[in-house]
């Protein structure tokens, strides 16, 4: 195998596999070249993926040395991601009686999915997260794309006991949008006891949804390292959680007018 | 920037963007190179993705010119992904009081999702898919994989009516598991009229959510252009629907000494 063809398989393998060690073995194998060789390639893959701001390439040395490339997303490129996203919800045919907007679109779109996931996985990359966790049903493709590109599994949420999901944990919450209290439900047959957890939804109005993950999340000994919400209406100003990470803020006090606005998440 | 650089940088474009096309443009501005670099670039990185047997780099000649990576699976890693999943299924905590099986956590699992959504991409990446369909919840995961390596977005199927939705069509379906009459609903802001869809579901037993499926898709005016369930019981063999592609055939009429077979997809 060439030189250029390493290269390329490397940056390939690294892309499509995202915060997954590899060690230097594996490459020398796939590659059947030496490790100095492809110490070499990594150097330049590291370069290149720098050059366009993909993320970093970190490699470790010694005998368990290896490879893992991790996602990131430039400041400048997390706006324009977010502006897009924050346009498109202006959209008039966007609106529905009662003052909520149709977004079910955006978010089942890979397109905007992979990208709020990539921004999500670029903010929680060094936390150690072991679990995303999301309750059904329009966060999910956003809770999948972060955990793929985190390494780690999803955490399903029902918000009915279904019967494939076993015995469950379930608590109590109050819904944000029919303000009824409402109960979800985890499966038992997810340990999350001592897991640390990254918590995503896609929409928060009093937080009610987003406090009752977290404290299922305490029901199953789980630690949350973050709540981080894809759409959040200005009022009330008061959430019923503190800590929280909004990606879009959406200003609803006068939304004909001044529309939303978009946030972001000081690193 | 160096050869290799460039190399390096259209292999993570192009892994990154599955089944989109880009035009030489984009990578001569991109890399601040010169066509006839940036086409012999693009014949090693088609090269190198050969090799590894990651799928195809095509590329249109002339001044609408561009390149495109259709992800393949081979039929080698096809068979061992799902069988690494079958044997998941075997696992004795799986098992759920009334005969079912736990499998939430695979599908939810990025691991898994990820595959399986590429080998059902590489299934159907030639019959020019508009539009993923499912219904929720658990096969969003892979729904929205195969959507993200086909590059089109999904439409998301709901089993309640809900008024984030805004007006819905909606069908009636026997919903296996309870064999009771439920309905179906797809939000009218998605507009399917004349688009290719694939129907992607997580479970079949008799074939009645895929039958509710289709009969949506047939409401709402759009072509189905193909079935592909993940987990399909091998009873009853007479389904509500004729046509689909299984991934992994459970035999469940003696399932504790069988077990489940990998059934595979002729292309």
């Amino acid at each position: 195998m060439k030189k250029n063809e390493r290269i390329s398989i490397i940056s390939q393998v690294l892309s499509d596999h995202p915060n997954e060690v590899f060690s230097y073995n594996y490459f020398t194998n796939l590659l059947d070249a030496g490790k100095s060789s492809v110490c070499e390639d990594v150097a330049i893959v590291k370069s290149a993926f720098q050059i366009i701001g993909v993320g970093r390439v970190e490699t470790f040395s010694g005998a368990t040395g290896g490879v893992v490339y991790r996602p990131e997303v430039l400041e400048s490129e997390e706006v324009a991601l977010l502006e897009e996203i924050a346009k498109l919800l202006l959209e008039p045919w966007r609106r529905i009686q009662g003052g909520f907007i149709y977004y079910s679109d955006i978010l089942s779109n890979p397109r905007y999915s992979k990208n709020i996931g990539r921004i999500i996985a670029s903010k929680y990359g060094s936390k150690g997260i072991d679990y995303v966790v999301t309750t059904e049903t329009k966060g999910i493709p956003a809770a999948l794309e972060t955990a793929r590109y985190l390494s780690v599994p999803m955490g399903l949420i029902r918000r009915s006991n279904r019967v494939t999901e076993g015995a469950t944990t379930s608590v109590n919450y109050i819904s944000g949008s029919s303000n009824k209290i409402k109960t979800m439900y985890l499966s038992r047959r997810i340990d999350l006891k001592g897991k640390k957890v990254l918590i995503i939804d896609d929409f928060m109005k009093g937080g009610g949804t987003a406090k009752g993950m977290t404290n299922l999340m305490e029901e199953v000994g789980a630690k949350v390292m973050g709540i981080c919400v894809i759409f959040v209406t200005k009022s009330p100003l008061d959430k019923l959680v503190d800590d929280f990470t909004p990606l879009i803020i959406m200003n609803d006090d006068d939304m004909q007018e001044a529309g939303f606005k978009v946030t972001l998440y000081s690193k």
